[in-house]
């Protein structure tokens, strides 16, 4: 038997409330929207934003998090954190609900992404098998059983098991709700890592491109940390004060990674501290300043989304952003300067805000599941096959 | 919307083919059954078993896991591991269709077990959360996406997620097939460590007890291996060939979990050589032979499920036996003798092969699952309520 076929009927028959929670590998907060997902008389999907918040992790938790990812560890502690996380995540579920005055019985199921505590999609081999996998912790049964509602979680182990590389999956959302039929559109998301969804003007599932460009606020905000135990800079005020270190910038520009061809992506392994010291070794620069190496790291994640965007992509595109760097005007001002035939938006110009959206994304994600749709995207993540994502426990 | 009435429909409208997959702690093995699953026209289950078969852990991976267990380690390795048994899983199942020349497609679900690598229903408080919990690793989305069939896993979750201690879940199984409404049954599995569910002539759910009893193979298999370097006592030969050891004998059925009242359950924990060495160097024992020592044990093993069978149950009833340790002869002669009112007979006679019946009951408890059934007793699991067991992950 299809399921598929069987809970697809039913479930896409009216309209559903669904609750996201992603919590990412910044660990910089809870993101939990809850919105209402409908298809209209032509197919196309729509939602409705109910509500939406951030909450912060309790800093033993986060410690708790790092510890798992970064040090050896008991199976203890994973299995522990694995059901701790359910119960950090129905709290942040039930506290929107209250603020909001939602009752949990009109959430008809949740989305959690889970807390990414490895994601290897290309392992080792091991005793003739393989290691690609790809771990979210955060128990789907559990929470499921700890609020009464249904939930669907581990989006991307299916993708990894059909040889993808279990992201990224923001593209459906993408391509779902901001693609144009007559306009060349880039949603643009500036969190950590930079990354682009490239959606040509009335284009299919399989001209979609997705890349990472390169850095997003990790290399400012790291650096942000480190001159002034900061957390970011404040509508980039920092770098607006800097000069360009043009040595620095050229040898920025120059990593192999940034005019990389798709498919491609990055992460915290390539762009962080270190990285930025041994390029000031390396080229016998001891004495910059704060702001001037602000200014150059800002620049420097700017050029290299605009070169992506010039490379792969059309520079006269609507630029739909999201994500923290959106808040960075003096960084959205120079993305304008190098890219002055583009529209640039931000997500909340279209009623998404841009701190909710990934949250609405896998809401999204995990209401497709039950209505059986898949939602990976073979061309963007190199599956062999399109796959159902996640795994669902239904309370009742 | 409840999934459960929507999916319970659709499934139990007519047999469905589910695969069972089981690997234990004490990792002798894979074991897989395929068997059909039906409901007659009064309400009662039924299933026809079609194919079963145990596989060896290739060594490799047997010490992986061990080494998950028992050492720290890195969340590459763990998620890793969890991709990995997904993979061993498919191979069994196809191995064992292969071997029986069953299409995959007609398989129209599988149940996984996963491998149990923690289980702690009463975990500390970490920051005002509770760490109660349990980890089978198996990617369930994994093997749904290799094989292209509907799993369900993660079946303790739930149970631990309402409070209960996410075991035993077998007595379900015992329940639906192996009740007598006119005589007291008792099944009574002796793997590593023994364990019943005592089912009163014509019970209900409320009215079962399921408690460990104390060692099943566990002491005789260790010292087997110390003494002779074999798995276990074939026939029990070497104990038969052995005398009690009086003084040892009379300080093991002083253990306090023995006469304990329910809910109790015990584990590798306690009853291990470190647990005999200290009592045999507190008894001033130096010169045990090897034959005596293994008779002690399986003495203690009779005694111990003697013991609880006279105190919380029938010594009269039928007793169905399962597990490794019912090919110990002579453990169960004396087994007889202890309880010589009783009628002891196999699953075997009863249609359910011993070594299958733990791999039927997963299929089972996935073929419930799908049904929209609880499968948890509270009263076994100390659970606050039923709850539908495990999580699932459809590839269509």
């Amino acid at each position: 038997m299809k399921f598929s076929e069987n809970i697809y009927i039913n479930w896409l028959s009216k309209p559903r409330v669904v609750c996201g929670i992603m919590t990412g590998t910044s660990l910089d907060g809870i993101d939990t929207a809850i919105a209402e997902f409908f298809i209209d008389r032509a197919g196309r999907h729509h939602f409705n934003l109910l509500a939406y918040n951030t909450t912060d992790f309790p800093s033993e938790i986060k410690e708790f998090i790092i510890k798992i990812i970064y040090e050896k560890n008991s199976i203890a502690d994973i299995s522990g954190l694995n059901f701790l996380l359910s119960q950090i995540y129905a709290t942040s579920v039930m506290d929107l609900c209250k603020s909001k005055n939602i009752k949990l019985s009109e959430i008809d199921a949740i989305g959690m992404h889970g807390q990414t505590v490895w994601h290897e999609p290309k392992g080792k081999d091991f005793s003739n098998y393989q290691t690609n996998s790809t771990l979210q912790l955060g128990s789907v049964s559990a929470l499921a059983n700890l609020l009464g509602i249904t939930v669907v979680g581990d989006f991307r182990s299916a993708d990894i098991a059909v040889g993808g590389s279990g992201a990224p999956l923001v593209p459906v959302f993408d391509y779902e709700f901001l693609r144009d039929e007559t306009q060349d559109t880039i949603c643009l998301n500036i969190g950590g890592i930079a990354n682009i969804t490239l959606l040509p003007a009335g284009c299919n599932y399989n001209e979609i491109i997705a890349i990472d460009t390169g850095p997003g606020n990790v290399l400012i905000d790291n650096f942000m940390q480190f001159f002034y135990n900061l957390d970011y800079d404040k509508n980039g005020e920092t770098a607006r004060k800097g000069k360009i270190i043009e040595k620095l910038s050229f040898e920025l520009m120059s990593e192999p990674f940034i005019k990389a061809h798709p498919p491609k992506s990055t992460g915290r392994e390539l762009f962080n501290k270190a990285y930025i010291f041994s390029l000031l070794y390396k080229l016998n620069l001891s004495n910059v300043t704060p702001e001037n190496l602000i200014r150059t790291l800002t620049q420097f994640t700017v050029l290299s989304i605009a070169e992506n965007i010039k490379q792969f992509g059309n520079p006269s595109s609507k630029i739909i952003t999201s994500g923290g760097g959106c808040n960075n005007k003096y960084l959205m001002e120079l993305l304008s300067s190098e890219l002055p035939k583009s529209n640039i938006i931000t997500t909340d110009a279209l009623g998404i805000p841009s701190d909710a959206k990934e949250a609405i994304c896998f809401a999204y994600l995990g209401w497709r599941t039950l209505g059986g749709m898949y939602s990976n995207i073979p061309s963007v993540t190199g599956a062999k096959r399109p796959a159902i994502l996640g795994t669902i426990a239904f309370p009742e």
